[in-house]
C-alpha cells in the first residue's frame, strides 16, 4: 500500500468556507459596470401559430434598450445533434409547449423588463395540442413538426441474440408494463445567464451555471455565428447540475444577443417557475418489459418496448432512450436482447438530459422484474442477482469489455452489513426490505472531446497553479484536482492554486458530463503533475547526487527515501530550473480508449467501447408502509458503490447520500404535475423533494475495485447507487405489502389504490 | 530570404481599435461592486520629525471606511535591493520629502476622502532639510537616514586598464563639466492602483499600470508578508511606463492594506500633480569628465565622475549610476577606464528609473566631449566616431561579447542620407547639424527571472490561446507575440487570443524591463509555437505520406512545398491529435546566456555578459537657433536603429519617433523645477513635453544586423537612438552657434546666456 498524503483522506473541500459564508460567485452575484437586466417572453399556448408580434410599445417603454424577436436571430435551428436541429433560437411561425421562447427584453432592471413583455402584442392562431405520447403517435394526431408527420422525435432499436428462441428457451417468463413520471433537477440554484459582448474586439463573454465550458462555447459558437475563439465562456460557482446544465439554453442566446445589440452586459435570471418549466425535464417513460430465465434463474431473454415522451423538441432524447441500454448490458448478462425506444413530440415541455437520464426507468423496471423472476424460479432476491451479474473481464453484448467490477462485492456487503437475507420477508406487517443493483459508466464517447488535458506552472515559491477544463457543479471536482496534483508534487492544498472551466485559459475537457471527471479530466491532471514531478526528481537528483528511484517527493521537499535529512525544497529546484532556463512545467493529458458509436437514427447492433470503466452499486432499502395512509417512509438504505478508489472518501460519501437522497425523492414524491401542458406545480411546496426528515439512515460502503487506467484506481464514484435505491425501495415496498408498485413515484394515493385493490382481490379470491 | 507572412511586415495594431475608441480597460477604468476610494496624505515638510498622528476626526467622518498609518503596516522597510531597504511603506517616524506618505484613506467617494485626510491631524517637528546633492555631501549636513551618515546612499567605481598611464599616452585631452536636470516620465496615465482582497480566500488582486506584472507581486507579497501565491497582479492596459513603472508603489500598498482592512476592493488614483511629484524622477547628475586620445583621435582613456541628486529615498539608484557604464563601453573602445558615481541622499523627490536610466546623461556629456575632441585633433565629428566604435565579435571591457554591431551601418546610413558631411559647419548663420551615437541593451541580468516562458494551446477550429508574462506598456509587444505565434504556425493574427501579464495565468517573464520584451519574451514565444510547429508537421506528414522537411505551414493550412493543392487544414490536424488523445501544445521558454553580476556596493571589475544583444543607433538633428531668444528649433532628424530585425517596421518607426520626441523635450524644454523640495511645475502648462509642433521631420531608417541568438535575428529597438538624437541636438546647436551647451534641457534662456557670454568673449577677445 502506497503512503498517499492526499489521496484516499478525506479532505475537506478548499471551496467550503466560501460557500458557507455566502462569497462564493455564482452567476447571479456577478454585477458587471452598465449591467441591464433581460427577461423572455414565453408564449401561453401549448401549440400555435404565432401571427404576428408588435414590439413597438414595449421598445418605447422608458428603460427598455433592447426587444428581440426571432427576427433579430442568426434564423437557423439548434440543437444538439447536427443533423436534427429542431429548435429556433426564438420561435418562428410557430409555438409548440407553454413556455416557449417568443422575444426577450432588456432593460435597466427587471421590473422594467417585466413591464415591457407585458407590452409585446403577440397574435396567436391557437392549434390542436397533444400531451399524451401514446396519442401523439397515433395517426391523424396533431403535427408538431413539419420533419416528423407521426411525431416520432427518435426512435432506437437494439438487438442480440435471438430474441424468439431465447423465450423458447425460458422455463421462466415474466411481463409486465411500468410508468415513470417526468422529473425537475431541482438545481438550488435558478438558471442565469449572463452575457458581455465587446463590440471593439467582437467578443462574447458569457457567465452560466454549465456542465462544461466548451460545450457551451461551441453550441453559442454555432447558434450565435460568432467564431468559435471570440466566445469565451468563463467559471463561475454552480448550484447543481444533475445533467440539467449540459445544452445551450434560450437565455444564454437571448443574454448574449440583447448584449450585442446594446453593447452592454445582459443578465438574465430566470424565476424558480422558469426552472421547473422551461428548462430541460426527465423523460416520462412507459416500459412493457418481458424477461426470461432458466429454472435455476439464469437470464435467457430480455425484450424491452419503449414509449418516451419527449415534449416539444429534441433536445437529447437519443440519447435519453439509448443510454439506459448501455449500462443495463454492463450489470447483467442476457444473451438474447430486443431493446426499443420511441421517443414521441407532444407539446409538453421539453424532455433532456438528467441524472441517470433513461437509467432509473429501466432498472426500476428490471429490477422489479427480478424479484418477480425469483419469487417465480424459487430462489431469493440476493440469489438470482448474483447469478446473472457481469464478472471482471466480461466483454459485453456491445463489445465493450469490462475492465473493473466490483458488484458482487457490492452485493455481499450490503446485504451482510443490512442482514437483508434475515430481514427479507420476516419482518412484521408492514416493514419490508429490498435489494437492487445500478451501473453507470465514467465518460463515454463525445468524439475529439473525450479526453482531457491539463498544464501546471509554478512560481518561484515552488507553488503551483494548475489548470484544467473540467467543471465542478457541486460535486467537488475542484477539490479532486488539487488533491491528485498535490499528491503527485508533495506539496499542499493550499499551495495548489485551481484555474478551471474557462474556455479562454483552460485546456480542452469533456466536462463534468457522463461522469467522466474523475476517470478523464482527474487523470489527465495526475499526468500533467507526473509530468511535473519527474522533472523535479531530476533536478533533485542532481542537485543530491542521488538515484532518482531513491528519491522520494513530500513536505515540499526532495529527499532520499530513508534519509529524510538529505534533501532539498522544490522551491529551490524551481529556481534552480528558472536559471537553467528549462523551467518545471507540467503537461499532460489522457483520453479513455473509447470508440463506440453512437448511431441515433439507425437501427442496428453497435459495437464498440462505451466508456473508459463501468461502475457498479447495490443498494438495500428499509421500509415502513402505513396501510392507513398508503405513506412509505424509508427507514434505512446501505449502499455500496463501487468507485475504483475513493480518491477523497468524504466527497464520495457525500456523493452516495445526495444520489439516496435523489432516490428517495424519485421513488416515493417528485413528479411534474401536468395539466394540458402546463406544470402545476412549479415551485418547492407542491413539487416534494424530500426534506431532512424523509433522508433515511444511510450506510454508505465504498467498494474499491482498483480500475486499471483509472487515477489511483479511481473511476466515477456514486451514480450507481441512484437507480439501485430507487428499485430497493421498490422491492422492499413489495416485500413489506405483497403488492408490487409499477408507477413511480409511489405516492400514497398510488399506493393506497394498490393496497384497496389487493384488499379486494383477497376478499374476492380469499 | 524566407517568405514571411507576419513578421517583418508593418501589422496593424491589434488593440488599436479599442484604444482608439476608449474602450480598452486601464486601471481607472475598472470599477468593482463596493468599491471604495483611497487617498493618500502626504508630508507638506521636505524633513520633519513625526510626533504625533491623530486620525480620530478621520474616521469618525461618514462615509469613511479605512484610516491607515505605519502602525497598521507590516513595519519592515521595502526598496529594490534587498539588503539596502530604506523606506517605509507609510512615514515611521520622519518624513524625508514633501509628498512622502503619512496616513491613508478609503472612503465611499473621492470627496469624502480628501475630507477625511483633512481631518488627520499630523503633529511635525521640521528638522533641517538639503536640497543640493554638494551640500548634502559635505560633513555637517543635515542627515536624511541614519544608516548613512554622509548621505551617500550608493557609490560605484569601475576601472579598467591603466587611466594613469591612458591620459599619458594622449596627446590630446579634453575636459569639461556637464549638468542635466530631473525629469519626469510624463506617461499620459496617472498612477493608479486597485486592490481588491477577498476575505474568504485570502487572496489580494491587483491591477495598476506596470512594467512587470511579477516584479510587483514579489513587492507586494514581500512587504505585505502576503504568500506569493495570495498576490494576484492581473494585466489591464497601461498608458506609458518609460521606467517609471517598475517599483511597488505605495499607492499599491495603500490600496492592498485598505481593502485588507475594509473586505472591500480599493481604488487609488492620483492626481497628475502627484504623478510629477510623488512617483519615481530620472535622476538629475554632476558630470565631470575627461577623455585622451592620440593624435588620430583614437581614444586612450577617459576618466568620469558622477554626483548624482537621489533624492529621498534608495529607490533604483545603484542601477541608475551604474548601467550607463555597461552601455557606453559598448559603443566605443576605451582602454583605460575610471567610472565613479556617487549618489547622495537629498529632501528632493525620490529618483529612480526612467527610459535610459543614465544613459541620456551619460552620452549627453562623452558624445559632445568627442566633437570636442574631434575638432582639436582636426577630424571631423563623423570620422572621429567611425575610428572608436566597436565591432561585432568585439569583447568589451566587462567581458562582454558583441553578438551584433550595426554602429558604423548606422552612422553611414544617416550622415548618407542627411547630407551630414555637406551641412556641417556650411550651413548659413544661425543653422547647424549635429551627429551622434548611442546604444542600450536587450534585457540583462534579473536572476532566475531573466527567462522566459510561453505557453499554447488550441481549440477545434485550429485558433490558438498565447499565454505569455510580458507587459505591454504601449509600446505594441502584445502584437509582436501575436505575430511571432502567427507567423510560427501558419495563421493569422486573429487566430492568436493573447493572455498575457498575469502572474497567476501566465508563466514567469522579466516583463518589460530592460529593453528584454523582443529578445526574451519573443524568443520564448517563438520557441513555445515552434514546439506547436513540429507537431502539426509531424501530424500532417503522416496524413499527407510526406516527408515533414517537404511541408510548408501557411494560411491555416500545411501543405507540400510547391504542390499547394496536396494539404491539410491545421484544424483537421488538431482534431486529428484530440482523437489521438495527444493534443498539439507549445511549450517553450528562453534564457539570455547572461552572468554579469552587479555589484552595487563594492568597487571593482565585474565580468561576465551584461545583455543578450547590445542595439546601436545614430542620430543627425538638424537645428536653428533664434539668436535673439535663445530659442532652438530642430527641424529634422535623421536616426538608424540597430533593431538586428524589424519584427514589426511599423512599430519600430512608432518607437523611434516616440524616442526622437522624448530626446527633443529632454534637450530643450524639459526639467522638474524645484524650490526647496516643492516641484513647481507638476502640471503640463509648466512642464514642457514637446507638442506636436515642436516634433521635427523625422526620418527613420532601421539597420538590421541580424543578431544570432535574437528571435528572427532581434533585438532591442528603439532606445539607442534616444540619447543619440538629445547628444546629436547638443552638437547640432554647437555646429550652428560655436557654443556648446553643457546643460541640459538647452533652454532659450541658458542658449541666451551661452549666446551672450560668447559675444562678450569674442568683443572681448576679437
Amino acid at each position: 500500500m502506497v503512503d498517499f498524503q492526499w489521496i484516499g483522506k478525506p479532505v475537506p473541500r478548499k471551496d467550503a468556507l466560501i460557500k458557507a459564508t455566502g462569497s462564493a460567485k455564482f452567476t447571479n452575484d456577478i454585477s458587471l459596470p452598465n449591467m441591464l437586466h433581460g427577461r423572455i417572453l414565453r408564449s401561453p399556448y401549448p401549440h400555435a401559430r404565432l401571427r404576428n408580434i408588435d414590439t413597438d410599445k414595449a421598445r418605447r417603454l422608458q428603460g427598455v434598450k433592447a426587444v428581440i424577436t426571432a427576427h433579430d436571430t442568426p434564423g437557423e435551428k439548434y440543437g444538439v445533434f447536427p443533423d436534427s436541429r429542431d429548435q429556433y433560437l426564438l420561435a418562428m411561425e410557430k409555438v409548440r409547449y407553454i413556455g416557449d421562447e417568443v422575444a426577450a427584453v432588456a432593460a435597466i432592471d427587471e421590473e422594467i423588463a417585466q413591464e415591457a413583455l407585458d407590452l409585446i402584442e403577440v397574435d396567436y392562431e391557437p392549434l390542436a395540442p397533444v400531451f399524451d405520447p401514446l396519442e401523439a403517435l397515433k395517426e391523424g394526431a396533431p403535427v408538431i413538426h413539419e420533419h416528423a408527420s407521426n411525431n416520432v422525435s427518435s426512435e432506437v432499436l437494439i438487438e442480440f441474440g435471438d430474441i424468439e428462441k431465447g423465450f423458447m428457451n425460458s422455463s421462466c417468463i415474466v411481463e409486465e408494463r411500468f410508468e415513470v413520471d417526468g422529473l425537475s433537477h431541482c438545481q438550488l440554484e435558478p438558471y442565469t445567464s449572463l452575457a458581455s459582448y465587446d463590440r471593439s474586439s467582437r467578443k462574447l463573454s458569457m457567465w452560466m451555471p454549465h456542465q462544461s465550458p466548451f460545450t457551451k462555447q461551441k453550441g453559442l459558437s454555432n447558434t450565435l455565428k460568432i467564431p468559435l475563439e471570440n466566445v469565451r465562456v468563463l467559471k463561475s460557482y454552480i448550484g447543481g447540475a444533475f445533467g440539467g446544465r449540459s445544452e445551450v439554453s434560450p437565455s444564454d442566446f437571448c443574454a448574449a444577443l440583447l448584449s450585442i445589440q446594446c453593447g452592454r452586459p445582459v443578465r438574465i435570471n430566470y424565476s424558480r417557475e422558469e426552472t421547473f418549466s422551461v428548462t430541460r425535464q426527465k423523460h416520462p417513460w412507459l416500459i412493457s418489459i418481458k424477461v426470461g430465465s432458466n429454472e435455476k434463474g439464469k437470464l435467457m431473454a430480455a425484450k424491452v418496448r419503449i414509449i418516451a415522451d419527449g415534449g416539444a423538441y429534441l433536445s437529447t432524447g437519443p440519447i435519453a432512450i439509448s443510454v439506459a441500454h448501455s449500462n443495463w448490458e454492463s450489470l447483467y448478462i442476457v444473451p438474447n436482447v430486443s431493446y426499443k425506444a420511441v421517443r414521441a413530440y407532444t407539446n409538453n415541455p421539453i424532455r433532456g438530459a438528467m441524472k441517470g437520464h433513461g437509467i432509473q426507468q429501466l432498472f426500476f423496471a428490471f429490477e422489479s422484474m427480478l424479484d418477480m423472476l425469483a419469487e417465480r424460479v424459487g430462489i431469493d432476491p440476493l440469489e438470482i442477482r448474483i447469478r446473472n451479474i457481469v464478472k471482471e473481464g466480461a466483454i459485453l453484448n456491445s463489445g465493450s469489455r469490462v475492465t473493473s467490477c466490483g458488484v458482487k462485492d457490492s452485493l455481499v456487503k450490503t446485504s451482510e452489513a443490512s442482514n437483508f437475507k434475515e430481514k427479507w420477508k420476516k419482518q412484521s406487517g408492514n416493514k419490508g426490505v429490498g435489494i437492487a443493483c445500478g451501473s453507470n459508466i465514467s465518460g463515454f464517447n463525445m468524439g475529439f472531446r473525450s479526453g482531457s488535458t491539463a498544464f501546471l506552472k509554478f512560481n518561484e515559491e515552488g507553488a503551483a497553479t494548475l489548470f484544467t477544463g473540467t467543471t465542478d457543479n457541486g460535486q467537488g471536482n475542484d477539490n479532486m484536482m488539487v488533491q491528485v496534483a498535490a499528491e503527485e508534487l508533495g506539496l499542499t492544498i493550499d499551495d495548489i492554486t485551481l484555474i478551471s472551466a474557462d474556455t479562454e485559459l483552460t485546456p480542452i475537457d469533456p466536462g463534468s458530463y457522463s461522469m467522466s471527471s474523475t476517470f478523464v479530466s482527474a487523470n489527465a491532471v495526475k499526468a500533467s503533475a507526473s509530468h511535473a514531478r519527474k522533472q523535479l526528481l531530476e533536478l533533485a537528483a542532481e542537485e543530491l547526487e542521488a538515484n532518482v528511484l531513491d528519491l522520494e517527493l513530500k513536505d515540499k521537499r526532495v529527499y532520499v527515501k530513508g534519509s529524510p535529512n538529505i534533501g532539498i525544497p522544490i522551491k529551490k529546484l524551481i529556481v534552480k530550473a528558472y536559471r537553467k532556463g528549462e523551467p518545471v512545467s507540467g503537461f499532460g493529458h489522457f483520453r479513455p480508449d473509447i470508440n463506440y458509436k453512437w448511431d441515433w437514427t439507425k437501427k442496428g447492433r453497435q459495437q464498440g467501447q462505451v466508456t473508459g470503466a463501468y461502475t457498479y452499486g447495490t443498494a438495500v432499502a428499509e421500509v415502513e408502509v402505513d396501510l392507513y395512509t398508503g405513506e412509505v417512509k424509508v427507514l434505512k438504505v446501505t449502499t455500496a458503490q463501487d468507485c475504483g478508489f475513493a480518491i477523497n472518501p468524504q466527497a464520495v460519501e457525500g456523493q452516495i447520500e445526495g444520489s439516496v437522497g435523489f432516490a428517495v425523492g424519485q421513488a416515493l414524491s417528485e413528479t411534474l404535475m401536468m395539466d394540458n401542458g402546463q406544470v402545476m406545480n412549479a415551485n418547492f411546496i407542491d413539487y416534494r423533494i424530500p426534506v431532512a426528515s424523509d433522508i433515511p439512515d444511510i450506510d454508505s460502503i465504498i467498494v474499491e475495485s482498483n480500475d486499471p487506467n483509472g487515477p489511483y484506481g479511481a473511476k466515477e464514484a456514486a451514480e450507481a447507487v441512484h437507480p439501485a435505491t430507487i428499485a430497493a425501495i421498490a422491492n422492499a415496498i413489495a416485500n413489506a405489502t405483497g403488492v408490487r408498485p409499477k408507477a413511480l413515484p409511489i405516492t400514497p394515493e398510488k399506493m393506497l389504490k394498490l393496497l384497496r385493490e389487493k384488499e379486494a382481490m383477497d376478499t374476492e379470491n380469499p
